[in-house]
């Protein structure tokens, strides 16, 4: 799915690490909540509230998942889960695009 | 207005100057098209099609618009206009967010 259809888009962007990171809310009829973002490169630390599906629509990260010691990289076209009441680290290689759904 | 009710968002980011400048497509019902963007420190130059209205959600910028020599600095809540088929250069100070709508 390339657009999403019949949403609403909040204004105002997002924003985390001196702007390093930011996003846009998009609300769905059904009450679905993602964030579009754009990450700058760069070694970040977010932490979840609900669980997370980070899909990588273009660029490059190295993740270390909650719990785990390797890292993993992942590019465009792929994504990864977060628990809720979590964090991840995230190393940026090149700007990234992503898409974060928020589940639960 | 704070949010876009009912309308299309492009998932993918249109990215310019390696990532320095990103945006987010937007369509209305009524067929207008707005863009959504980031715009990390640096100069940059943009030309248009359309005239535009950029409007500064947050942040700081210094504009030089067609045929002007003098640079006017704009900040959050700001705007101004570029007439179509030109081009305008841009000092961006601090990150900023903008909302540009495409007329005509």
């Amino acid at each position: 799915m390339s657009k999403f259809e019949n949403v609403t888009v909040v204004k105002k962007a997002n924003m985390y690490f001196d702007g390093k990171v930011t996003s846009r809310t998009i609300e769905f009829a059904n009450g679905d909540v993602k964030t579009l973002g754009i990450m700058m490169p760069g070694e970040y630390r977010f932490g979840t509230d609900k669980k997370e599906i980070m899909e990588i629509l273009a660029g490059q990260v190295e993740v270390l998942l909650p719990g785990e010691d390797l890292w993993h990289k992942i590019g465009g076209g792929d994504s990864f889960e977060v628990p809720a009441n979590s964090a991840f680290d995230i190393k940026v290689l090149d700007v990234t695009d992503y898409c974060c759904s928020y589940l639960g």
